[in-house]
């Protein structure tokens, strides 16, 4: 057993088949659990969430409905990477970590909503939890000494020994004029010294994408296989991404920093892939299953990290531009609604219903409809992030 | 006008930043179109498909959807490709004759359909359409001048004048053992002599992955989005691997043959991957358009005629194995009610009806999850095949 482990993980096998087979083997290990899962809910018919009553047709049908996906999620996700990934690698250490504290503190979520009452979780405890690891992934990715990045520019340079050179600090991916750039350089600018200080202004851009993302994806789980769809499609393009930086051909081919070692979280990547897909093929609409907040939190936890170990988190804001809308759909509605109270009298609506998706859901799209259109727009925001990458 | 033509149509130009755009301007385009037409014929309704009669729930809401969308898909596909490829390029013409030859043939399918009955073209006179184009494409791909590809083996041997040697000839990819294979080679193991005869073998082979794929998309084409949302997946698949193929660096370092000028093909493929996908946005599931035949022959002909130019013909078996199915499945439908009906007077069936995603739906599966399946079934497939090449 532990002979053939090794196998499987030796690097040297190429990388490309065991992403392959991560993303195949997840698919089938989710449609296995989750179809156990089904058959043994409908005998017991016990673990069924509340389902929040917006008044929309068709919803009482979801009652009974397991909620447990999330878990299966996690653990599609974590088998082939165990068996097909070098899990001393420090990326698939920390993506790791993610994964089990978000879904941990999703798990917590979800239970306190059906044990105890229908809210779970205070806000602040989640975000509370959301800061720690936050500060956790931001000092990682700061002060480790295996992680750094290799400057396209310096690929092929030939020094005397033809070493490339090898850098400390975050450096990151500007889209649009695609520079490199060092978070240093902003404090650098105002006084030299100041260089060594850059994680002041690092963690807490990691903590502000880990929060806002999983809270994202959070609040998009509210139609028949909304989260999974849009996350499925940004999943690839980071897949994408990261497999190109993780080579030093194609890095330097398409201008991107080379990160040493990253070629193990395309393993990761793929197999949180396929997890998604096996679980779309239960949750798309007519949902069987939700992924619960320990699906949605760790979907958001993840891709945030992901985005911060290729370096690409500052095209965030478009690649997950769905999630960031719906969150902002949230607080315009909140905020004008309070604000119009204070004004007028009467507490005034800008949407129909916020979160975004239910305005359209009230506005007579089938969900199956605006489930589609909303994977369309990701697809176009992907493509747009390859073309500013890219180009 | 023209200037600017010159300018976009520039080789020089980077080729992702070409098909980006064309993709998403495809999905702009299409987007615009089927906009106007839909609310066109909520005015008119007079341009509405006859549809079979299955005895299927929710069916008889369907009349009256327009079935023009297939002439959609071709403008928002052409349009994009004659702005940024370069139109002189043999693979690029050998893609527009394709697209408007099955366009034509699906028309006048439509067209008899509407007009006079409602079995359309006679089967005889589709399959012979696409025999002819089947003749075309085969001894123009065989033929050629300008057609030749560079064994990934010779890009970087160091000749005299370091010219890498060009091949006429049709080579194409082994699937598994991903071996170049010759069809000269079947012959040359008989008699060396006939070597030169390849393309008896060749060319009735090309015949045969074009009518076995465009009878297979029309099969498909019976649920809204199947065909479109199976065959998007296919399309990035195929886009990926012209992409490789196109670019020295990449063939060589993944092994795969390089196929000198197939970029332009990148840009054709992309539009119609972008046009495919703004058809979604209005096909899916409740479907506002359908295709007809102008769109599902070919959407089959362009799948056919792009693996073929990117030399992957041979997997396609595999990549389209959806289509094969439907296909196999109405033809041992027919065969076991004929061989039942003689032998014990009775016809019985297979499926509870004919093509593949009809039994599904007999079994009471939603429209909407048998699609969401279909695709993430293709998803596996297209992994199979990424593995299989790219290993």
């Amino acid at each position: 057993m532990y002979d053939n482990m090794v196998f499987l993980n030796n690097t040297n096998f190429p990388l490309f088949f065991r992403a392959g087979v991560s993303f195949i083997l997840s698919i089938c290990i989710a449609l296995f659990f989750y179809k156990v899962i089904i058959l043994w809910n409908k005998k017991k018919n016990r673990i069924g969430e509340h389902v929040r009553d917006l008044g929309l047709t068709g919803q009482k049908e979801k009652e009974g409905t397991p909620t447990m996906g999330g878990i299966i999620i996690i653990a599609s996700t974590l088998i082939p990477t165990i068996f097909f990934s070098t899990l001393s690698n420090i990326y698939v250490i920390i993506l790791i970590i993610t994964t089990l504290w978000m879904g941990g503190l999703g798990f917590i979520d979800d239970y306190i909503k059906i044990k105890y009452n229908k809210h779970g979780l205070s806000a602040i405890g989640k975000i509370l939890g959301q800061i720690i690891l936050g500060i956790f992934i931001g000092s990682t990715m700061y002060f480790h000494k295996n992680i750094t990045t290799i400057s396209c520019k310096n690929l092929y340079v030939k020094t005397p020994h033809s070493i490339a050179v090898e850098k400390h600090g975050f450096k990151t991916t500007f889209p649009i004029i695609r520079n490199e750039f060092d978070y240093a350089n902003i404090l650098s600018w105002h006084n030299e010294k100041w260089k060594k200080y850059a994680w002041i202004i690092f963690i807490p851009i990691v903590i502000l994408f880990i929060t806002s993302l999983s809270n994202g994806a959070n609040l998009t789980d509210g139609i028949d296989g909304l989260t999974a769809g849009v996350s499925s499609i940004i999943l690839g393009t980071l897949s994408l991404l990261s497999l190109i930086s993780s080579n030093k051909i194609y890095s330097s081919s398409l201008h991107f920093i080379y990160i040493p070692n990253i070629g193990e979280i395309v393993i990761f990547s793929f197999s949180f892939l396929g997890s998604l897909i096996g679980f779309l093929w239960f949750n798309s609409y007519p949902a069987q299953i939700f992924m619960g907040d320990t699906g949605s939190l760790t979907i958001g936890g993840i891709i945030a990290t992901l985005a911060i170990i290729t370096r690409k988190e500052l095209i965030l804001p478009i690649l997950c531009g769905i999630f960031f809308i719906e969150n902002i759909s949230v607080m315009v509605q909140v905020f004008y609604f309070r604000f119009s109270k204070k004004k007028y009298g009467i507490g005034k609506r800008i949407f129909l219903m916020a979160p975004l998706h239910h305005h359209f859901q009230k506005l007579g799209y089938h969900e199956s409809k605006i489930v589609n259109r909303f994977v369309i727009i990701q697809m176009m925001l992907s493509m747009v992030v390859l073309i500013l990458l890219i180009l």
